[in-house]
């Protein structure tokens, strides 16, 4: 994989688990010290669910529920910043124009949600579109796209490689499991019109990020715009 | 319909129209007036697309594309607001934040979009839902919701009313001609999520909107949640 | 007590505890209703010392892990903002500035910390000061400042009421063991100057609150300008 | 013309003619790319117009009609930086503030009007002296200053060298017609106090601003200071 | 004089004297808590020529220059806001959209200079503009406006009445000596156009004010948009 | 002493001196020419005190009289960033956030106060932290930390080597006279948990801080971490 720059979307699950982390930040500060340019979006993982459900029975309506996994999402980019304050943008951008000047600093650029109704998948996206970044990886709570949950159903095949436009079908016909919560139609719409090919992979081995980056395999799934 | 606050989104098209405009901004003058609470939401119309169709003819990127929109619906918002600035926050708000703050000063509130691969309804859904308004009124470039596109189906139905779950099925049948352009799927599922209820009227006649707001007289479609 | 303004600190340590947070929630709440005017200054709890822990086995530097314990207690602040979004102002203010004119609209503020090397007590002081409020009440960990530890010394004793120059002279001899934690110097400092009235009182019993709020009555400790 | 940093005020007229923009944003892209320097200022021309008259019909007061004027010429900024994003600066900034931010990144700055009173010549100013900039190209919609209005004076003397003092008092003496427009006495004022020499050509022919930057050949007229 | 809101422009001057500003902070004290609404705009006086003596002796440009003026306007805004805590905006506005903002608030808004190349006499007046208030006194360094300078001509004439047309004809024919630096034709432009009548009285006794807002006698000049 | 980054806080004393102000100036733009990194923080000396005094008479309160002081610091920086304008970056930074985005322009940043209740030697400690600086030079009113006043007490000793531990004890014990005002606790604090040495010089003499800069040479007290 070429050393052009890319979105890299952290699971908030990789912020659950104290030991996994540690891996994830070497591997970005070594990433970046090797000239590789990357913007990474942070998810808000099993925080995010915890105060999303003391909201919800306090009564919080949806857009306060999102604003409290949008401030989580911000705190565990704050996290990632302060562990990588050697070579990250410290203060955490909250919307496109903050990105954007945070980016042109040269800095390495951590960013959380941005508003209520919006993915942090979605993000990452309109990150990469503003920036005209043309790949995203999306470090993801699961290991690739399947057409049915393999959970369930043994028949589940893996996919390796799958248009934008063929996913979008098989969401329609719900057939996918579980890809709905990695990604919603409209993230695939911003990547589809702006050619941005999304590299789908498991955000527990930080080996399989390593390899995608240096050797450009990929044993998750790359979805092409 | 009751006094209680509600967001007005109002088609670009209306801002193409130098009469048709005026009678908007006295009848906006006139309720708020007689004590009805409301945030203004401005479309691109026209202008937004000659702007978008310069900037695609000079090769910019989608992303900056939807920023000439976002740029063209921000001016009309601002014409709206110079034509009511004793009535309103003459400042043009550009998130959700902004929207809070100046919904807090009394004043009424005219925004345009927000941020690329958004349209304005969903910015007014998003308004809606942020400040817990219920009612959602889309002043739009057609006068209802049809079962097909009535300018080339005979058969096509219109609808006076539609649940958000029915509309998003037919969405996804294709067979609602035109409807893609007025509600996409992200703007419905955060009406149907919230509990907002959607009245699209059409934006040719004043009299609608104020059948419409005075006695709650539907003359175009009823999407409920 | 009279109804004038108040600053209320809340302990991190109440966002550790799902149960006892809906019951503060609920009285904040009744007291708003009841025309009582406050500002809210929220602390981290164990979910900073969690982060702070994480940052500093991956090296952060000071600066940045305080920024961690900010992010955190925004969050909380958050947290409640969205469980009381009818009489709350939503966005977290993050300086004085941004509290004053939250304050103006008449909305009860709800902030977190401000900036590194300043506790939150500080902050609720500072808030004092800066809009002219007297008394600040600090639903702490502890449920009173005492002579010494009463957890190692079987003849600490516990204060009722004590003066801020006591208090420093205490602090400065060290035998107020913890009391550092609750409130340093430099928030001492601010109090003294600007005649602000202290109470302490314990962050588990709600009750203790509304008797303090309703008849003035204090069981914890009083600490006088 | 020596490659030092000049300030260039492109006429609203530019923006409505569709063929001739694309042909100022050519030449832009390439001075830029050969190492000139600069900040581009944009005006409304018709468009402005058009809003503003809708809005006086509507019975907006004088400030609202100059901030419907800014808002276009920021859609016209918006629309260069959108045409030249791999070398601009996205965000439109909206004062001297921003612009200098803007500027320290390098990137090519495009802004619009700034405040009500205040014609985007004198923007041109004010950044040219804020950035200690000492060159501006006014690109106007006339080809030179006149002594006269040539349109209705056959005795009008084209001037291809006048210093500001000269034509302030042509301005008093109200001989110069339309040049008022072009130039009022404020932004002539920043001019002289601050030593910037001011290049009026004609924005018609690319190639007049082509071969005064390249050549330094004047085919309008050389305001000195 | 009616109640309704004016702007009012403090010379400088008044801050040099420590002795007279709290007669005034007196004064607007009382109008304030009398129900008159107001803008006040603070000049930068004698510490503001100290400073921008000291930075022309270091080199600095005009625009610099001016930024000390305006930093100086502000200070001296500070220290108003500071006296006047218990109704005023405490933070000063540093251009129309903040003033526009602190404004809706109800608080009495103490604002200083905006931008280099402008006066605080045009400040006074596109806040006044920008606010829709058509009275703007200016508490000047001198008493009046003369035909001309009053210490040198000893037929200088004393003007009651002037009207905005004729200020600027004898501005032209520059017999109006110091005229200029009180109202440049700048300022003037935007109070003709907006029909603001400023009322010109000298800044050294109190009660000329007075007199002037509660029983609208002019004892220095009415200068007539 | 090496070229590594630096944090100069200037006693506002240096700006009460007309004359030798434009040394320290002289001796800024030479050390960073030469390339040596550095934020500047400036105090606000004794015009500071006037205004404080002119706010305490009109009954300002302590919030407001701190503001005050930070407004002739930042009026202070402003000066400094005027005379140094083609190294400086422009607009004072009012707090963390700020300095750090000035920061990563590679201009010199040059700031004031941050908010009430701080010292700007703890706006220097903090800002030093922030960036990752670990040396301080705080060039003061006093040439050195005594053990005793130097003005009272003839047995005063002169430290030219002091820990924060110790500085702290004799801090307690009100030994040092006036070095409250040098170094508050909270300000050794910051340095003490952050490893950041500090450097005492008086400010009367340019050429104590050049040997200092140049030859590592203290001749004032070097507070060791």
């Amino acid at each position: 994989m070429l050393k052009e720059p890319f979105t890299l979307k952290l699971s908030g699950h990789l912020f659950d688990n104290d030991n996994l982390l540690p891996s994830y930040v070497n591997l970005i500060h070594e990433f970046w010290k090797n000239g590789y340019k990357m913007v990474v979006v942070t998810g808000g993982g099993s925080l995010a669910r915890r105060y999303i459900e003391l909201g919800r029975r306090m009564n919080a309506n949806e857009a306060m529920l999102d604003l409290l996994g949008i401030s989580v999402s911000r705190l565990n980019a704050q996290l990632l910043a302060a562990a990588l304050s050697d070579i990250a943008y410290i203060t955490i951008p909250t919307n496109l124009d903050e990105v954007f000047r945070a980016w042109l600093t040269g800095k390495l650029v951590i960013t959380g949600g941005f508003q209520p109704g919006q993915s942090t998948a979605t993000v990452a996206l309109l990150v990469s579109e503003f920036l005209g970044i043309k790949k995203m990886i999306d470090c993801a709570n699961v290991d690739a796209v399947y057409t049915s949950d393999p959970r369930i159903d043994p028949n589940a095949k893996r996919l390796s490689k799958v248009s934008i436009a063929e996913l979008k079908d098989m969401l329609k016909s719900k057939t996918v499991a579980g890809t709905y919560d990695l990604l919603d139609p409209w993230a695939l719409g911003i990547a589809q019109r702006s050619g941005i090919t999304i590299f789908v992979v498991g955000c527990n081995k930080p080996e399989t990020l390593r390899r995608l980056m240096i050797n450009g395999i990929s044993e998750g799934t790359i979805i092409t715009p």
